[in-house]
């Protein structure tokens, strides 16, 4: 089999080109963000906002600490499930929103660092389902590196009503 | 097949008598309850603690709130996973800590009510690794309920070293 | 909190009546197993078939071996998901079909024995999806048992179309 | 943040130098696929084999489809648990073995096509536990491709006994 066929697997480039209807997805993220208390709770910002990519961060601090003094594993999959829901938001209607169905986190290293940041990236962008990875990393001061966790999720779209 | 061995499937009684080693875990689970930081961000508490089975509490608040108005999935999964972790408790020797390794988590409904509790039991009490469910449920003031996460995790057993 | 709130948890009773449009589901399932090449070829049968839980059997045989003499995962896999896929049937509307969207399998011990028995019940049975777990068993000729694995699993429910 | 710093995730490169004991890794992987009777039952072959990346391909026919004329999830599973199970043997030694202990899978497309192929590889090569991801594609007779599942999964290192 001709190895070009094989590289193609694992490929995570947009699946569609952006509709008109997607326009203004980087206000609508950081509208969303921002009316996140729970996000504010861990202060999630986001780094980068792209059309089916994004990328969060989260500061390392007590308060989402474990009692071994790493970060809770709960925090980190908040962080993670912040990233895919908001690069969910990034490809779906603006008379859409989106509901996580379901999610599985590998869990890779200590959550320790600086500074955790998550990129989440789109692996199916279907008509009724948004099927996205996500994966975690710690940063340290010295700017080295360090694999935290992987994630994939599922998201179901579900029409807007005009209330929401 | 003889019905009875049917009947045998999704019990989840504890598979090992409690050793000796054991004693005292509802005191080691208050201990690292009490430890964790990210629990008190979020004002989880332990309602019951058994050999295998441990249920425990977060109020509704806004601190924990996504864009809509209910709790954040990545709250509810930091809820199932500290029952969850503290059911491992229960299970492992003086001597021994554990790591999660992995969770998977289905959204059943939203997160909203007065509380959220979840429960955690035991699939499989292993030599080196334990198998967990968990399930979470929104209780509303009249005492009414509603599903609103299943989870299933798996944490490995690790010796702890003196220092811990 | 009243201990009776908590016992409602990791209740697996049918969320709502059989409908008429269920009518018939028995005959469906068989219907469809029939269909299944597949599960001709792993030998499944179906045990017990209900509203909401349906077991099927496989014989443990050569054929479905990995290289140490167990049963493949795999096939362990293709059981699991055969029973909530006929479980699927029995909750569904003689309109509509499912899709697979997820499974994730804890393994929790040899796949061994004379037959792997697998049940398969309801967690959510939702408008747009259902959320189904299932255990694996191994039985051995004295009648004894053995844990295999643990499934949990959601469909998609999809309009069937007139030719299907 | 500098950009270069959240390049750095996704990457799937092996993690550690091939050692001298993982020497020979092919031969231990075509022994292992050669010795498994439920690869054979469903004309699993391997395409590649490299350290911590593996491609293995099915022939899709009738004796692995559901009743629509698809591949059975099941199958699509038991192919991608085959190309990781088998990338697991490239990256242990020649005194260990490795058992899953779960997996997870997501559903993207139908299983069609002339031959469904499966790529697996390393996400972490930890001293204990080995994280994989894999992903199945279906290739038609002209070339063409379309994707059909992603997997993640671990698998947990353990002593091979002298008789294995």
């Amino acid at each position: 089999m001709d190895r070009s066929i094989i590289d193609k697997q694992f490929r995570r480039v947009p699946r569609r080109p952006q509709s008109s209807q997607q326009a203004g997805f980087e206000e609508r993220v950081r509208k969303a963000i921002s009316g996140q208390h729970f996000s504010k709770t861990l202060d999630i910002t986001p780094l980068i906002i792209e059309h089916g990519q994004v990328t969060m961060s989260m500061p390392v601090q007590p308060k989402v600490y474990q009692q071994m003094g790493y970060v809770h594993g709960g925090a980190i999959t908040s962080l993670l499930d912040t990233a895919t829901g908001m690069c969910a938001v990034t490809l779906i209607n603006e008379d859409e929103m989106t509901l996580t169905t379901e999610l599985k986190v590998n869990f890779l290293g200590p959550g320790e660092g600086d500074t955790i940041i998550a990129t989440a990236r789109t692996i199916k962008d279907g008509a009724k389902l948004l099927i996205m990875e996500a994966e975690a990393m710690a940063v340290f001061a010295d700017g080295s590196t360090r694999e935290v966790a992987h994630m994939t999720t599922t998201y179901i779209r579900i029409p807007r009503s005009p209330q929401d």
